[in-house]
């Protein structure tokens, strides 16, 4: 029996959530024996998996739709069980705010988002959602109250970019709120249809130090933990990523009568192309990936000699120069593709955002607080973009990663046991705690 | 100043047309000084070029539409003027009958079609029908009977799936004739517009022998005689064709997530196939080649690796068993590919067409007409489609190419040198006068 499966096994049988094993190192957290109520946690995931539920499984919970709606009144129903008082920010956001001791210090800030992709599942977002609104009624319940402010946020429009983040850490552009989002509805209307106020955006726009710290649960959507069976992961910062349209164009020609060594076939020279990006990632040690995810081909014809193909190249790597560096080593080798097609390689960059680091010390809290409970962690980058990326610009920022079982996220097969929802929730609670403390 | 350019400047010189050398062999040709009438084939050309011309260049006659009939109508007026006796056949061909001497032989059959692909050119399938014409009006001038009888036909619909000639050598189907064309009009709609009967198609088919040759003018379509200077294409036939689809089915995934050594990318197993079909196709001296000129991949989004892409193979040769030897060879090698990517690949028939292999009688009368005029010729497979390979099963039938610059065609860049128009015109004559006297 490995470490997980002890921890997990513990976890289903016990229904305390205690260890009854005094902190390692007592850094920190004051009260490692306090536990979430992890059965409340599953159980209100079930609920909230009931907006939006798909008949073949999974979840269709996209922002500003009724689903959304009506699960978002389910949420502020249970911040309001946790003794929080709910509020909708001019952006959207649902944040339900607990006071601390000390007036005078800035709020600590965890939670996640409930809106999901069409054809969702049911924890992406979620768990670190429901685990934020169940640790602050766990310290509620224990007669816990912390020296600085809390916030637990439910970010609006995660998936459709990050919007409820964004809004209030960088703001919105006219063009942003003008976006027609897979509701139907603009981001504009749609922050009206859940209760927030489009024309007041600027006001709810926060500065950096206006936090003490942000802290985000959330499923791996990787599979790393799951497959080295491991606890928790310590993020330790959102990747960056490079989109580039790369346009490749030959000559478009009779499939029949133009013989091989006549041709400027540009589906050749994006085979080559897509080999090129795989190999030149794979070259180096490092977490960082490469894809080609969208290819077009024109005519696009069996017998037609493809004369153009359009592709979609994406880098993602947590150290923005090593991106830079494995573009511009692609574009050098894409060269002789070129030359040896016939072709020439044109390159429009689409999309760019910077990698987001995460906090030492919030890193150091999470890590802290999961040996203490006795859960095995790993550092590792996430290849997702987040919430937290945003908030990391106006404050310390930290995320802690559960297995999401395959790796499998934005699926109806998403899962993540229930012991590792506990898991994380806990590591939450006493995350809050150690950065309170701190 | 080469062979061919010394006989263009000849052909572009002289009205007569007539080179004033006796045959080299004699063999065949009774009259080796008759030429047709160079200027007016060019003349007639350029009128027919109005028929649907695009204000960017080129032309869009596509069948069936009132362009195709406006078009078919001036050849069926240059052929009575060539003292044709003009019909429509049941399929809608355009036949123009001479007799002949002997009452007991078939026909010999010339001609080729005047419809155009969407943005095509003015000299595919115009260069032979109106040579064709020409031709028989250059018999008449000049006083000349033959033993056969002659049809100069112009074939409906080539450009659609050789419609026409597959009518009246294999006959259609019912799905055939509901299928809807460029034109907006189903064949059998289109059929019945053009001024053919749908519904009495079965009568209109001939049997194997009910011709005694089939021949066909037509440009290159490809660059060979252009690029190596050469007059006249003596055609061996024209390749069989495989197309099938490939379907790759890997895994899809998070591209941000999911390291490099954990994905099933089907779009690198299908860059890596792209790649194997070239390698293949061109690991062996000879004419065969090989596309994949249609890629989808799926969901096809920059941000998620491709889970399935699915992609057209098309292999074109003369000998249909090396065609099936080139799939066999890239289907065994591709499984090493799918095994080092995760993924697994399937095949389905699309599409196959037999090779035709052109009569040998009719390849040297070919020839020998070539010779006779001075010109330079070079044997060599037809790599597109033509009509000639459904009139192939029903009597000997053969080809003569003439030179396309750039081998440029079904684009508004399609061009043939007007002295190459005439070499080819006279090539027809000669072949047609020396499979009579056969």
């Amino acid at each position: 029996m490995d470490r997980r499966t002890f921890t997990r096994t513990m976890a289903g049988a016990a229904g305390a959530w205690s260890l009854g094993v005094p902190s390692a190192s007592g850094r920190g957290s004051k009260s490692p024996e306090v536990r979430v109520d992890g059965d409340r946690i599953n159980a209100n995931l079930a609920t909230l998996s009931q907006f939006g539920k798909n008949p073949y499984g999974g979840v269709s919970r996209v922002a500003y739709s009724q689903f959304d709606k009506d699960g978002r009144a389910f949420a502020m129903q249970l911040m309001a069980e946790a003794q929080l008082k709910v509020e909708i920010d001019v952006a959207g956001n649902i944040l339900g705010r607990r006071a601390g001791k000390d007036p005078g210090l800035k709020p600590i800030v965890f939670g996640s988002h409930i809106d999901s992709v069409p054809d969702g599942g049911n924890y992406d977002g979620d768990v670190g959602s429901l685990s934020a609104i169940e640790v602050a009624r766990t310290l509620h319940a224990n007669g816990i109250v912390t020296r600085h402010p809390l916030e637990v946020v439910i970010f609006q429009n995660e998936e459709g970019g990050t919007v409820g983040s964004r809004a209030i850490t960088e703001g919105l552009t006219a063009s942003d709120l003008a976006l027609v989002t897979k509701s139907g509805k603009t981001i504009g209307d749609g922050i009206g249809f859940i209760g927030g106020d489009p024309s007041k955006l600027a006001a709810g726009v926060r500065a950096r130090g206006d936090i003490a710290a942000y802290v985000e649960l959330h499923i791996e959507q990787g599979g790393t933990l799951d497959a080295q069976q491991l606890d928790i992961g310590v993020v330790e910062g959102i990747v960056g990523i490079g989109w580039w349209d790369v346009t490749i164009e030959g000559f478009a020609n009779h499939a029949g009568t133009t013989a091989m060594h006549a041709r400027k076939d540009a589906m050749l020279a994006a085979a080559r192309f897509t080999e090129l990006v795989n190999r030149v990632i794979t070259s180096e040690p490092g977490r960082q990936v490469g894809t080609v995810g969208r290819l077009q081909a024109f005519p696009g014809a069996p017998n037609v000699i493809p004369g153009k193909v359009v592709l979609s190249l994406e880098v993602r790597e947590l150290d923005a120069g090593r991106i830079d560096r494995f573009y511009r080593r692609i574009r050098t080798e894409a060269e002789a593709i070129g030359k040896a097609t016939g072709c020439t390689f044109s390159y429009e960059p689409t999309h760019q955002s910077s990698p987001a680091i995460c906090d030492p010390r919030v890193m150091q809290a999470i890590a802290g607080a999961a040996r203490n409970i006795g859960l095995t962690t790993k550092y590792l980058p996430s290849g997702a973009g987040h919430d937290a990326q945003h908030m990391a610009k106006i404050g310390p920022a930290g995320m802690i990663f559960v297995p999401s079982v395959g790796g499998i996220s934005h699926s109806p097969n998403e899962f993540t046991e229930p012991a590792d929802v506990v898991n994380g929730a806990n590591v939450l609670l006493h995350t809050v705690l150690s950065l309170d403390a701190g």
